[in-house]
């Protein structure tokens, strides 16, 4: 055994404007570290009623089966595939970036005979093109990404049921970066499962993953002719904890379950329609800021997600060194790329209780500062044409 | 959508001596809560490296691969046999109680062929019996559980390694609530692989299973013909991400492993010699105040395992009122048996934080006056007793 001690934690400050994780507001992060109880305690068992019901109202769902499972977002997008997915199921996946095609890896682990419809990264999916892959075809699932964490390209869920049902399929949907920031209507979309993750526009830390399925979907699960190869995630052991029987299945993350229930309740407080528009209110000041400053925006702006915008990395900028200085001198973080847009484009977060004019402003002023000691000549100003869009 | 309003948070006051979680430390608490950062950050990358040092020395091992996983314990039981069994693989699991049980339910749901070896629920397995199922056989795994959680027997690791030699195995062990209350020694005893919770002897809240693998365990995850069925689980993608390359594959649970780091912090601060005493201390205690009383203790002085005591439950006294008079009068909880015992005996535990002094009087005291007034006449001295082992 070593003698080697360790300093307890100091975590310097951030503004987190990446992909997620978000900034935490005060009262989730106190919330987190309220005394823990027993996960069967009947105090925990009312928290997790109420957790239920604030993530229906957040999903737009009367769904029974609407919890968080016990892991991060990958977690949820799993359960939906481990659960209603059997070996040899068809499975259409929609891919315009990693979390596309993180669905149709997950699928044929699952041992699903996965089809993909591909479209431009920073694109949404093509309804035509998804047309003409279920035309005469049939599916036991169709998956699609609502919010890509990866471009920030919005996939609209209009229609999707429609398309669905054209061929027999469960209508799956990634969930993981609307969530709490853009609408997202699961009964009045017709969605069966969707899933999501609690750091991006719920501004709790990671560490759950809300999912919520429908009658149909819960149907599918029951008929299973073999059990889900996950014992972890098999929501049916697991509804009979969340259910009323309260039957043990695993122990649950309780603090994890404080923050949510804190992070839900702020949601409620704020009101869903305010919250969005308040994310489509930042998220046009900064874009506005952002071309203000001669940058410009990969995504086209009717796709555009509001809680998260791509942003091409000017010629002759070479990406990390901007992030390094972003991080060291401003406490700032913005995320890389990923895929086709590694090293090409930034990704900016307002996400959540991050999502303020005074976040748009810092982000704005420590680009154009930053950007211009790299030597890229910031064209016109950015705080008045954001300021205007404020 | 509701216009129902939620109330924030207001957990009761408990002193948590069931089966875990346990009591957390203020000091737990407060790092859960510090500021989030990202999950690429510098300063979280070295939070990860610490918490990857000091988990070592915790399991006694060298491995490399030593790391928590994004989840509670059973996803840690999942990440082994997801990992390190392909279908038609051969696994020998000793089953003495609910987790045992467990991880043969886990290993067959990965296509294994399993055989179990059985002892009765309260024992530990019996290494003659394993020896048996072994001898003249080939197995790919054995799976034993070192500290069954659920009736409070120690298994003790010696010879287990001889005996999965023996049919040229894979040495599996669940040291859920064996992690930081008893001697585990994972390389002096050629463990493979082995998983915990945080939960339990850690004294951190639920949410994290911390694994380690062997090099023959990595060799054999390496050579697999078939991805494992899990992808959020997979170790080969996860090890990317807690190794050098720091490729990112989901998000870490930021505030969990800021506590995890607290907790192993402090478990390295008071010494495992000195933490182990202490567990053993307040267990024998905590033993012959309940046998003042005139309890039975089902497990066998030698294989009782000191972070978890069984306690009969006494001809005539009802189970749930008794617990529950318990958690009102008290803010005490307790749990009650599983399986076999279930209803018919009480797990009291005594770990990390919460293997107290004050805390083996207190369970005395208040089980004394509640047994008192539920008709059963308490014989001896508990106070007296206990007092003389402190």
């Amino acid at each position: 055994m070593t003698a080697k001690t360790f300093s307890p934690l100091a975590p310097p400050s951030r503004v987190l404007l990446g992909p997620g994780p978000s900034d935490v507001a005060p009262s989730v992060l106190r919330a987190l570290s309220a005394p823990t109880v027993g996960h069967l305690d009947p105090y925990f068992l009312g928290v997790m009623d109420e957790v239920r019901a604030m993530l229906r109202v957040a999903f737009g769902t009367a769904n029974t089966i609407t919890m968080p499972m016990s892991g991060t977002g990958s977690a949820g997008m799993e359960t939906l595939f481990v659960n209603l997915v059997e070996p040899g199921d068809r499975v259409l996946v929609g891919v315009n970036g990693v979390f596309g095609g993180r669905m149709a890896e997950v699928a044929r682990r699952c041992g699903a005979e996965v089809t993909t419809v591909d479209a431009p990264w920073g694109r949404p999916l093509d309804p035509d093109d998804l047309r003409k892959a279920t035309q005469g075809a049939r599916f036991d699932a169709v998956a699609i990404v609502h919010a890509e964490t990866s471009t920030g390209a919005l996939t609209s869920l209009e229609g999707m049921r429609a398309l669905a049902d054209s061929c027999g399929a469960l209508l799956l949907v990634d969930a993981v970066t609307s969530l709490g920031g853009v609408p997202i209507d699961v009964d009045t979309h017709g969605v069966d499962a969707i899933y999501s993750g609690t750091q991006k526009c719920l501004s709790c830390p990671p560490g759950l993953a809300p999912i919520s399925l429908s009658e149909r979907a819960m149907a599918k699960l029951k008929a299973r002719k073999s059990k889900p190869q996950s014992w972890y995630l098999d929501l049916e052991l697991i509804g009979s904890y969340w259910g009323s029987e309260r039957a043990y299945h695993h122990t649950a993350p309780i603090n994890m379950l404080y923050a949510l229930h804190e992070a839900l309740r702020l949601v409620i407080e704020e009101g869903l329609e305010a919250r969005f528009a308040r994310h489509r209110r930042h998220a046009t000041a900064l874009a506005a800021g952002l071309r203000a400053m001669g940058l410009e925006l990969p995504v086209p702006e009717a796709s555009r997600l509001p809680p998260l915008t791509l942003v091409a990395i000017p010629e002759g900028v070479e990406d990390a060194p901007v992030r390094k200085a972003l991080l060291e001198r401003y406490g700032l973080e913005i995320g890389g790329g990923l895929g086709d847009f590694k090293g090409r484009a930034w990704r900016i977060g307002l996400m959540g209780a991050a999502s303020t004019p005074r976040n748009v402003m810092l982000c704005l002023t420590a680009l154009a500062e930053t950007l211009a000691s790299a030597g890229y000549r910031v064209a016109g100003d950015p705080i008045a044409a954001a300021g205007a869009a404020l």
